[in-house]
């Protein structure tokens, strides 16, 4: 009964991009921020669930994120749900921090 | 033969956003403005179903919804549609007002 | 074998909204403009296949849509592909015409 | 257990649009770029596993792909994967080149 969000993360810029995600909750506090990297010219494909630091995403818990690079990235979310019998996709478009 | 319609809202600021919803239908004048709140940092799960004033939303009637926050929001819509054997996913981009 | 694709049309504006769709091709000349109107504060399903002026759309033929609208309006595109035994949901975001 | 991406591109304008695309990997170097063409006023079928030139895309692995077109185009993203029973569909939104 767990979701398993994911993203793929694109970086087409000459730089390595650090990446701090937010994690927010309906009736708690925001815990992160998460911190990952993706190498130059790289895709990554981010599992939520495989965060680990400062600590883990509750599996039974509804959460939304947010991305901050430090270079202009790419970022599509996909989610596996499975409380559903299909897959729900959500789509996000182009992102880039500054 | 209803649809289930429901918004992910994401507040990422620092104070409560104050949401004006709007429905509109094909063929009768709009309702609303329904009012609902969603704290600093928090997510809200929102349920058009739910929405009661100042008029419940018809089940078996296509609709659709504007909303306006007086924060920047983050806005996912979702829609389970059972007249479909799966899951009709339909997401919304991100959005501000002001 | 058909696609019926529809499109759900948001007009908020004060003033009814004309809308130009043009429909392309891959291998022969766009056809349109198609004119429709969708009335203040309403909302308007769209059925492609409905569409009989200039011309009917073939049915078994790929294509892609343009609107364009004398007032600022909403579109989301849903298609359901028959060829799929669920359904190919393909949204688009907000449209604002001049 | 291969995905099979594809993409509609629709050229709007009135001269021939040349599309560049690379094609981008989790654990190394890019490919391409890639290069079509879709005429004036007509849309374009791309399946990515037709792309032959500089070389084929690697069927057992995920990937990303930018396309950089020298006039606007719009482009919609659908993927197929045959790791999952039933379609997953990514939609990209409006892209122009300059």
């Amino acid at each position: 009964m767990t979701s398993h969000e994911t993203a793929c993360i694109l970086n087409t810029a000459d730089k390595e991009a650090t990446i701090e995600i937010m994690i927010y909750f309906e009736d708690k506090d925001p815990v992160g921020p998460y911190r990952i990297t993706v190498p130059p010219k790289r895709t990554k494909h981010l599992r939520f669930n495989e965060l680990k630091e400062p600590e883990e995403i509750p599996r039974d818990t509804d959460y939304a994120s947010t991305l901050v690079s430090d270079v202009p990235i790419i970022v599509q979310h996909n989610r596996l749900d499975s409380r559903q019998s299909e897959n729900a996709i959500l789509s996000t478009m182009a992102y880039s921090g500054g």
